[in-house]
């Protein structure tokens, strides 16, 4: 077949979905964008389990139209408490430089969703329309009771092989997500061969080869974006970087002030911040962290917390050179917009 | 603005330009694409000057419609010889395996256009419809004597830096060049840092920000491909790997086999075969030239010289394993079709 199956119609009037990015998508701006017609997100890989909730549950109070809850599905981390030590030791002058000791330990901040059972039972408790997996995909069985919850299931494929994953284990649809794409490439396994495809190969080959819906993610920042990858046989877009700007996603001053800066086009996909390939924008944390070749990166997300504790002790010396400011590799053309408006524009756009 | 210009119609009745493909490209592969109502090219940068004149008399011979000949713009090889020492050595397992010692010196096997005058005279006294540059651009007065000859000009971009030097020098149209294209990358200064754009992002970069055509080159393989490529604001798209298996084109057994396997799902970028960026399917060569992570791939065309000894003589033998098979991501989805039939697919499949 040459063009994919499109998504239900009650999910979302206009093939534009808002990425999930933990952190930064918050209740308000995936509500925004499902009342404009689009598919808004929340991460919730990075939140308590309360916190979780609590976010499902402003959402709704803020939207009667569906929006998609994202976890991550990452193997839980293989700890190295030696590679550890000497990363900390090869980021010991940036901590230096912001007036803090190193830590003293690290943690494995984020908790995988592949054995999180009380955020298993919260989903199916409180029933969001759409559930999406990134990392990976938890056991075949949650993913059916997920299913006959009335749940519609997305996962993200960097890959045809990942793709194959995903279509057998009985997901909905596909997140092709190509390398131009920012923030934590979903890539199952950080640790294998990237063949590392653009957002448009991904797209044509999985539409090609596969009868589920599939949603082109990375590097669409307008609406011509959008029919493009309509054209290539995408069900919809996915964007994230175009939404950050947005007044109601929850991106600090400095993140914005990078965005907005001739900076948003030099970004790097770069393991050191957090443990797995990611896409942000060029800073001296990664500079400075890229130099240290020999040093394989510690694994995901225990090099997170590295990460964020040198860039809170940073912040508070108005430093934002150490922050994980991610992006993608159309980061110049994000427009501070309010997100029900931005998505107006996409709509027009998509029509020149 | 949102679009960009089109290109003249006297040029291509489709918007299909058949990739350069110096060693692929044939006359007869340029010709069949023209007389498709695409635009063919010939590259000449690879060969000596009668045969560049013979080739494009040839073309003529077959066509009335336009054509493109394309020239390697690069700056003229550094040659170091311990370095080459040094990396003759690496690959000397390689020279032994087939038979061979190594060689005795080695050649910088193509001259650049930039220097080469009597290949400036070849041109405007044979004048090609179109003429494209790769690699870099020729200085503004030769660029001002080809148009004033009523050549049109193309130049290749991988950067909106590139593409803003090609549109001060006066070139008429700029090919945009997306990391996921085969063969050999046009940047301009292959040891500057490289931002990997993809073809999309690159694409409408430029066509926001530049009054030139721009050409879309990486990753389309079909019909698709193209009007996504349309879509995003260029006004053709230039398509490479798909023509390989044309049997117009010069490609051997050996690289239609590969590129007909599953061996073309595995590209890699790199400088080790050429001494410049480029994108093939990997092979025996590429693993073990990668492997010399402490030397430094000589300067191009000279590194040429060595892959292209070896191939020789490793190809008496039967053996593939350390040929330059360039190929863009897209690979997977070439098609062995007579160019005629494909540009009428391509066109057919544009409507879809």
């Amino acid at each position: 077949m040459s063009n994919s199956t499109p998504l239900p119609a009650r999910l979302l009037i206009h093939p534009i979905i808002q990425a999930l990015m933990a952190g930064v998508a918050t209740p308000a701006l995936a509500a925004a964008v499902s009342n404009a017609g689009g598919l808004g997100s929340l991460g919730i890989g990075a939140s308590s389990l309360p916190e979780a909730r609590q976010m499902i549950e402003q959402t709704r109070a803020l939207t009667a139209r569906p929006f998609n809850v994202n976890v991550l599905c990452h193997q839980p981390a293989l700890r190295d408490a030696k590679r550890e030590t000497a990363w900390l030791e090869h980021l010991k002058p940036l901590f230096l430089e912001c007036g803090v000791d190193l830590p003293a330990s690290l943690d494995e901040i984020y908790r995988s969703f592949i054995d999180n059972d009380e955020a298993f039972e919260m989903l199916l408790e409180t029933r969001p329309a759409v559930v999406s997996f990134h990392f990976g995909l938890p056991a075949a069985e949650w993913i059916d009771a997920l299913r006959d919850a009335g749940i519609y299931t997305l996962a993200t494929a960097t890959s045809l092989e990942e793709a194959g994953q995903i279509q057998e284990r009985g997901i909905d649809a596909i997140v092709a997500q190509g390398i131009e794409a920012g923030g934590h490439r979903g890539i199952f396994d950080p640790d294998s061969v990237d063949e590392q495809l653009s957002t448009s190969v991904l797209v044509r080959l999985l539409a090609r080869n596969f009868d589920l819906p599939i949603i082109a993610a990375g590097g669409i920042m307008d609406g011509q974006g959008i029919s493009a990858a309509l054209k290539l046989g995408a069900a919809a877009a996915q964007l994230g970087t175009a939404f950050i700007l947005c007044p109601e996603s929850a991106a600090n001053q400095g993140y914005r002030t990078d965005l907005k800066s001739e900076r948003a086009a030099v970004t790097r996909l770069t393991s050191t911040l957090s443990g797995r390939p990611a896409r942000g924008i060029r800073n001296r944390f990664i500079d400075h962290a890229e130099l240290a070749t020999a040093i394989k990166p510690i694994a995901y997300p225990v090099a997170y917390d590295a990460a964020k504790q040198l860039n809170a002790a940073a912040a508070k010396l108005g430093n934002h050179e150490f922050a994980a400011h991610w992006a993608g590799q159309g980061a110049p053309m994000a427009r501070e917009l309010p997100a029900a408006q931005l998505v107006a524009t996409l709509v027009r756009e998509m029509s020149v």
